[in-house]
């Protein structure tokens, strides 16, 4: 079942493309998974893309339109018309479809929502535009099967299977009032074990997990994941059932946030991608290099301030890189450990205790790297003892701040509601540069005076 | 539904214990769910966490084993007999299980799996317990519903309720024949709707994705993602059902692997927690700052080389630190859109059109780097404007082969089968913070002469 798109196949399309078989191509397309389809058109030119998306019927078309890449989407939709565009939606998922319009330029997607065909459809759809994309609102289908607590077993089983058309998978019958309250959930077990005459009421499990419109996704991902639900139902401000999360959802919530993380920490401030136009990624990139360079200012103006020091001592100059690129690799490890139990949920016990933890650690680590230090400097490197001495004493206290700061930071961050990934990558780096160059030219000019 | 664990909770659980109200502390945590009573656990001190383990039965306290901090479920797992945790391991999934015992030391695994008391499922988990855990067989669990496709739709039926019940979810109906290989799967809603005597053969779906139990972790997360699938059938050398692999397990892997390239990339070389031990944390992040360290050396070596220019121009020296810092950020912001695109499988087009992209990109943030930095180094700092011009010159070349190297790198890694992950973090500064220093101060030599 491995399935890879080979540079042959990629010729044979184009082959038979340029030959105009289209016969032959949708023989060769008929079995092939839509999100196969669409990574064959993510590598092809945009016009025998858009040849194969006419080749192919709206059913499997607008499945591949939710795999296609960002750009290709673009391209293939700005040469459709907003009927065309509409007729793809009717066929997808409410979430789905108002995802692809939430993309749409401002002009096309009245046009779009006006052309769609299912009034019921539609109604869903605009409903799902007005929720924050970061929210149980944004991420959440209208598509779930639901009854009603007064109606009996046998109404539930015909009213849900017509419901059950138009819902993939239906994870779980949810129970609502007259008013549209979420009262309860059913199993599709429990329905099928209990005499038609039953009235729900008497049935279901007023147990029910459940995330408001406004909850925040990755607050949503986080109940998912420790409850292990595979659907989560979603309700408004009068606890009315407006809709439902499932896990696949979350997958996407889950990857996008440790991606955003990742990114952070390398010094990437937008959500961007490698094949991303050169425009983008220089916006995403050049604000943190502006900051770093900033940075790089004040830490030539303090080495500046122990100038005097280049009359006997010249050769500390040369162990500024040295100090500074240990400082910022110690931050960075120690706020990376902190950001990831913040980001799992897993950091417990005090910030003191935390503290005193980093500070042990860094004594550990520090000492003996110092160690090497010395040694290197004197056999390896051929400086005399006392400058390896001297650089070594810096060293450790250098890593012990580091790490203090690589600690402390995140938790603040977090504490006053600022994502604690932008204390890791360039932040930390930088501040710990400057700081330890700093405390590197104290301390040797207490030990060596200059 | 929000459930938050409070000091008072905490102090609650702990007072009742303390005063052996057995009866009121059952009471309290009756309706709690298995997964917040594994928080509560975590967060209590070690006799009190016993003391709550035993107050509950096996049902509920098997799913808490599950979701305790591994450090705490060794501690409830040592004071339990090998009999007490096959009681417990009865409970649970073949797949969770074999989890568990894996975690067991080696002299008890043995009595642990004497003592189940179900051989059928004892037979099953000693089976998981031979696969790699990073393969679809180490993390497929043996619970599944399959019918032969000999059957007809009564005998299916009559068959699957009693799968069933050892089966979670059910997600689908795998279709075997006598020898027990996968043929094709069944929806439940197509049962459902077919007549009682038709034969199976005549109603199952032949297309089934499945995957081998040596396909690795991540490969079955990237098809299950692909193809949205919420369960997949594993299947080992001659095509026979022995497994099934949900999309649960499916979002641990995603998560763990988001965390290793974070950790690597933040010079973390093992799995490790913010609460692991100190020596554990020390193991996983001193021998990056060695080599840090020894790349250090490297780059004192390098500077030394360059000492006649501390008598006309020891300038240049308070810049050393700028430039090291702007190429290992570059150099890291270049290696992590690679990494993240050579993950999330977006990386398209050639490596050459990568590095020109690459190319102009740090052209032009160079260019403006450089630009700031003549500006600020002369009215900023103070310097004159032919040192500015200088590092200038130097900084946009540094750039320029920080991000050519940062993007180089992690692609050949990858193309040879290593992780390019390991090449952001540490390495890629270190090596940057080098090649900076040197290309620097060549340059400065070839401008100003020394």
């Amino acid at each position: 079942m491995e399935f890879k798109i080979s540079k042959e196949l990629i010729e044979q399309i184009e082959n038979l493309i340029h030959e105009n078989q289209s016969h032959e191509l949708e023989q060769l397309l008929h079995d092939v998974h839509f999100a196969d389809i669409a990574e064959i058109m993510n590598e092809l030119e945009e016009d025998n893309a858009i040849y194969i998306f006419n080749l192919l019927d709206s059913e499997k078309t607008a499945e591949i339109l939710l795999e296609l890449d960002e750009e290709v989407r673009e391209k293939i939709l700005r040469n459709l018309s907003a009927k065309e565009i509409a007729e793809e939606l009717d066929e997808l998922d409410t979430d789905d479809a108002a995802d692809i319009i939430a993309e749409l330029p401002q002009s096309k997607k009245a046009e779009v929502i006006s052309e769609l065909e299912d009034v019921e459809h539609a109604k869903d759809i605009v409903d799902l535009l007005r929720y924050d994309e970061n929210t149980a609102g944004g991420i959440m289908a209208k598509e779930l099967v639901k009854v009603n607590e007064n109606w009996n077993v046998l109404t539930c089983v015909k009213e849900m299977r017509q419901q059950a058309e138009n819902v993939t998978r239906v994870h779980s019958i949810y129970v609502v009032d007259d008013e549209d309250r979420l009262k309860g959930r059913l199993s599709l077990k429990d329905l099928l074990t209990t005499s038609t005459k039953t009235p729900i009421s008497q049935v279901y499990i007023k147990k029910v997990d459940y995330v408001k419109v406004d909850t925040k996704d990755v607050e949503v991902a986080r109940i998912m994941q420790k409850y292990d639900l595979e659907a989560i139902p979603v309700v408004d401000e009068l606890g009315r059932l407006v809709g439902r999360v499932t896990i696949d959802d979350i997958i996407d919530v889950i990857k996008d946030e440790a991606d955003k993380d990742y990114q952070l920490a390398a010094g990437i401030s937008q959500d961007v991608e490698a094949d991303d136009s050169v425009l983008e990624l220089t916006k995403a990139r050049l604000p943190w290099l502006v900051l770093a360079l900033l940075g790089g200012f004040v830490s030539v103006h303090v080495l500046g301030l122990f100038e005097p020091a280049m009359e006997g001592h010249r050769n500390l100059f040369f162990f500024t890189p040295l100090i500074a690129a240990m400082a910022g690799n110690v931050g960075v490890q120690s706020s990376a450990i902190v950001v990831q139990g913040l980001a799992n949920n897993s950091l417990t016990g005090s910030l003191w205790n935390r503290l005193l933890k980093e500070f042990s650690l860094s004594l550990l680590n520090g000492s003996l790297l110092s160690l090497i230090l010395i040694l290197g400097s004197h056999f390896l490197l051929g400086f005399e003892l006392m400058i390896g001495i001297t650089v070594s004493i810096a060293l450790l206290t250098v890593i012990i701040f580091a790490s203090l700061i690589g600690t402390f930071i995140p938790i603040i961050l977090d504490k006053y509601g600022v994502d604690p990934a932008l204390a890791t990558g360039p932040f930390i780096t930088t501040s710990n540069d400057i700081l330890g160059i700093l405390i590197y030219f104290t301390i040797a000019k207490a030990i060596l005076g200059f």
